[in-house]
């Protein structure tokens, strides 16, 4: 008998919404909760006839910290799953500590202003969580998310110190537009136009952005192009695996799509500055996002797949060793289960298992923790379980 | 003593001011005209202390024929050069009939719809322009105009038959942004757009868009991408040279404007079908041309220089003869001489030139007329002497 309460009716929302309704022994009772109600009542109507998981919707805005509580207090959920925007993080665990409820996110990609986001914001909840007697568990996503459990896995299974990490995030999907996002285009644009960043020897180094390009052949994907970003989970992850020299984050683009961003940057469609056209105000961006393909309409015609995983090295019983782990995600089978394409799902699944491992005890342990602190195996479990199998290879090709 | 009535008061419609203005002796007298008269009397402004030559302005509406009448009527002028809009041809035409005034126009590079150019509209005036006893010339830009020339030029001097003509039309200017048009982007889009033409054996053979493509050397320029474009001149010059089999037309453009505006095209900003915005219909199009740089912002910057000639194998006393002859013309030199780059340069000196042709007498001939029709050498002549030389080369790279 356990009560959620989800925030958020997106697209990665819709995916943690009908991951939960198939495993209803655990969540008995979900609430989903958004600005707009409707959406959440969507949800209800499709699912409630096909799950045990008792639904109800309400209306609340997360940005307002009374409302998130007057709603928390009705509803009396044991967790809540924030699946609203990154911007809202902040708000959802004010309401969560003074209701007392436990909390779990996903990755937050990008910050609202343009500076890299930090972990500070919310590590600085830790020492109230813990008072409370309440888990906060920070990027319960894919990557951030199940990479941080891959890394908690391998350094609990296969070495005595790891010493490289490179998180390989692949898309091979492919919605057949020559130009369309999978996100905001503004998130996307303002990802591959920020500086890159890796950690080496404890420090930061940055790079210019998409200066570090590697060739990768994904299995099941194929070879494709892939280039170091900043992302949140080094930060992590660099304090928490031990021994590590150097962590890296790979993310491929397609060459099609890289070209066609640049022009649209160079002709001046991505400013963000308005111009003035026909006596009224627009800003190019908010024009362009008009123009292209709405991003929710990609579900249905992504075919191909996602390859996400981490390669290690370092050193069992002082010999070198390898490890590659990873997810192969097809976006027609997602499309086909639970109405999302990879991306979502990829991002959704690792949120019901996080809220679970929480709920049924597994990871309960008051304070404001990331994924990799905790024992990696029921996750783990959980992932093949659920949906997001994940392959081991004991000698991978290395990224140099 | 001559009176000429200039039409227009756009970029070639200012070359012409200052070349006509550099004429005094030819043309004592100019009437400027435009619908918008501020901006013939900033020319006026501009030139009347430096010039014999004296200037009016008028405002007139292209489009209204009795407007035109009146104002011709007026001014008497001996000769109207229509530096206009291309659509507005005929119009001015009809006014010189009535007013017995013999007429000029430039390149019409475009029509308004999307038909093809042809020049059956205008021939269409050729009986009553004869009975009148008066002479219209028809296109003396560039290309068409100085092309023509050197057609005529080359039949004239250096070949019993010319079996072969590839005109080509290199712009090696650089104006330093990314992307940008120096005309109207509608215009430039459309043409990179089109179906490419040429005459082979009499006929027009036609080929997809960009589907043929060159590399030329260019002197003063260097290796050029070219593409075939179709392009009205090989129309009349087909039915004027003697023993013509085939005759093509080539521009050149760099890979960076066509992937551009490739990836505007996919993206969907070139299209002209409107799409809702903030409660308003929007021409993607109209937007993209509000973003990019105003095509007369970039005289000043743009540098380099352009080429364009025309390449002739033929027969001479029964041996196999190659010709080329063409024009180099730099940017900032144009710019610094009129306060315009060479691409309105190019247009606007052939056109004083052949209205210069008349005035004088030298090309006198009641009727409708293509430039290849008269008598090529003192054309020849003036274009050294007004600012676009020529060189010749006996044994020029052909172009397979």
């Amino acid at each position: 008998m356990s009560r959620a309460l989800i925030i958020g009716a997106g697209g990665v929302a819709g995916v943690v919404i009908h991951k939960c309704c198939q495993n209803s022994e655990v969540f008995t009772d979900i609430c989903i909760a958004s600005r707009t109600k409707s959406k959440c009542d969507k949800f209800k109507e499709e699912l409630q006839d096909k799950t045990k998981t008792n639904i109800t919707t309400a209306q609340v805005n997360a940005d307002n910290v009374p409302e998130l509580v007057a709603l928390m207090k009705e509803y009396k959920p044991d967790i809540c799953i924030n699946v609203a925007l990154p911007y809202q993080d902040l708000h959802i665990m004010d309401a969560c500590l003074e209701c007392k409820v436990d909390y779990v996110d996903t990755a937050n990609y990008e910050p609202e202003d343009t500076a890299k986001f930090e972990y500070k914001w919310q590590w600085a909840y830790r020492e109230r969580f813990e008072k409370a007697g309440i888990t906060a568990l920070l990027g319960s996503g894919f990557d951030p998310g199940v990479t941080g459990v891959f890394c908690a896995y391998a350094q609990k299974h296969y070495f005595d110190e790891i010493n490289y990490i490179d998180i390989l995030d692949c898309n091979g999907g492919d919605h057949g537009y020559p130009f369309a996002t999978n996100f905001n285009p503004e998130i996307n644009i303002r990802e591959v136009s920020a500086k890159g960043s890796y950690i080496q020897d404890g420090k930061w180094v940055e790079t210019e952005p998409m200066e570090i390009k590697r060739v990768y052949n994904f299995d099941q994907v194929g070879e494709k192009d892939m280039y170091l970003l900043h992302h949140e989970e080094l930060e992590s992850l660099a304090l928490n695996i031990k021994g590590i020299k150097r962590i890296r984050f790979f993310m491929t683009f397609g060459q099609s799509y890289l070209t066609h961003l640049k022009c649209l940057e160079d002709v001046g469609m991505t400013s963000i500055e308005p111009i003035d056209f026909e006596g009224k105000k627009i800003v190019p961006l908010q024009f362009l996002k008009a123009v292209l393909p709405d991003p929710a309409s990609l579900g249905p015609r992504t075919k191909g797949k996602t390859n996400i995983g981490c390669i290690f090295q370092g050193k069992k019983d002082g010999k070198d060793k390898t490890y590659y782990v990873y997810n192969v995600c097809d976006h027609q089978e997602c499309y086909k289960e639970v109405g999302s394409q990879a991306i979502s799902y990829t991002t959704g699944v690792p949120a019901m298992i996080g809220a679970m491992m929480i709920l049924t005890g597994k990871w309960k342990k008051p304070g404001v923790h990331n994924i990799e602190e905790f024992d990696p195996d029921p996750f783990m479990d959980a992932l093949n379980k659920w949906g997001l199998p994940w392959t081991e290879n004991f000698d991978p090709v290395l990224v140099d």
